[in-house]
């Protein structure tokens, strides 16, 4: 029998595992490690170091495996389905690296950027899994970037008894902001989507690039004072680490 | 100099403790613990016992001390005011445990239930304590019950691209679902709000009590199909351990 275990392990500060992730991690039998083609990130690099790490003096340590991620079918024109297919892509790589590895079942491990349920596909790929083979999935949390961002700041998520709302910023630019709610933060944003936003002078960002990392870049003020600080910024860091994950907090002001 | 340091220490697993909150434990000079009364909670009980197992052989320990929370005043009207008053005599007493405890200065910690960004004052209670001394704040992030709810079901947070709304159960019951979005979460919840939903055959929910503890309790299901059964259950659970914290994910089905 197969036990799947995805292991959030927080934003990239080794600090961030928690004891249930370092634990879970040694018990492993096997931990599967994401490829995507050098240059594209430095993710596989930093789950390889946590993991020696955390292996460092362990007597039967796992077996680290990389494997290639298959990539996005560009032809595939709705959002959805290429994603759909890129999931079910990613099922099968799973199922050879699996059946290569771990002919006789046992305990493989993933080690999931921050929390397993937040806007991560890992947890729905191991559902598809689920409908190849006969395994059981167990989920440990991790910090999030959402977390590593207020922590940076020193600002809470939200204000007294009011909503906050978790979206990306592809729907932030698509739908505006959204009614009711005077607190967002935004993920998934490639774009730099607070460029869309209508007042930015009544509006406050708390921004982080890689939070929680050595290399952690934090801005915060008024949308319309700070917006092109953040523009630059962004595109020199990114050009100087070749990639770039960021995420920001937005508050309307009364 | 006072450096305060708001320490993320999980739901109560001991094990959802980071590296990171564990080095801040034991580097603090003074670790204050916020005591409701005999009966209230565990919390307090719970806080001194991750401190006891943090500290064990630890050559310089800070001191633990504990300190009776203010209340709020049931007669100020207005929930704002309460909580605006509440907090500066929260201020107060820290102000004066801590000139008692550490007048020269030093590190003193606090640990906080979660997240210190997420429903939670003690960030607001620190801001505070900035207008009356000299003082940094630093945060720690922490396992909220949000990862512990989606840890201990399986289940994603979010649906692909689509926004969370995280909210209030008052919220909920005052301004009912909000537009725009499918997945909500719940939290400080203390009158099972979900049955204020209009067409609960066409919600689904995840429940959880004591989410990530040892006497974690999870119920899913259709709204309509599990609800008396999260009422009744929760109505249990209260009694037997004289508090409960529970937090729900509801997703409206298309």
């Amino acid at each position: 029998m197969l036990q799947l275990c995805l292991i959030g392990i927080g934003t990239g500060n080794p600090k961030h595992l928690t004891q249930e992730a370092v634990e879970a991690i040694r018990a492993q039998d096997l931990i599967l490690i994401p490829h995507k083609g050098a240059g594209k990130d430095d993710l596989a690099g930093l789950r390889q170091a946590i993991c020696a790490e955390v292996l460092t003096g362990v007597a039967h340590p796992p077996k680290i495996v990389e494997f290639d991620l298959p990539v996005r079918d560009p032809a595939t024109a709705d959002y959805r389905q290429r994603v759909d297919n890129w999931h079910d892509a990613i099922a099968e790589v799973w199922q050879a690296t699996l059946a290569a590895h771990l002919p006789e079942g046992g305990q493989a491990g993933f080690l999931v950027w921050g929390d397993p349920s937040l806007y991560d596909s890992t947890m729905r790929i191991a559902e598809r899994l689920k409908t190849r083979m006969e395994m059981q999935m167990r989920v440990i949390p991790g910090i999030t970037s959402i977390q590593a961002l207020t922590a940076a700041h020193g600002v809470p998520l939200n204000h007294i008894g009011a909503p906050v709302q978790i979206t990306t910023g592809r729907r932030l630019r698509d739908t505006g902001w959204p009614m009711g709610c005077d607190t967002l933060v935004i993920m998934l944003d490639g774009e730099c989507s607070f460029q869309s936003i209508a007042a930015p002078e009544r509006v406050m960002i708390h921004w982080s690039a890689y939070a929680g990392m050595a290399n952690e870049i934090n801005i915060a003020g008024r949308l319309s004072e700070v917006q092109e600080e953040i523009l630059a910024t962004r595109a020199r860091a990114r050009a100087e680490h070749g990639w770039i994950m960021d995420i920001y907090l937005l508050e309307r002001l009364g």
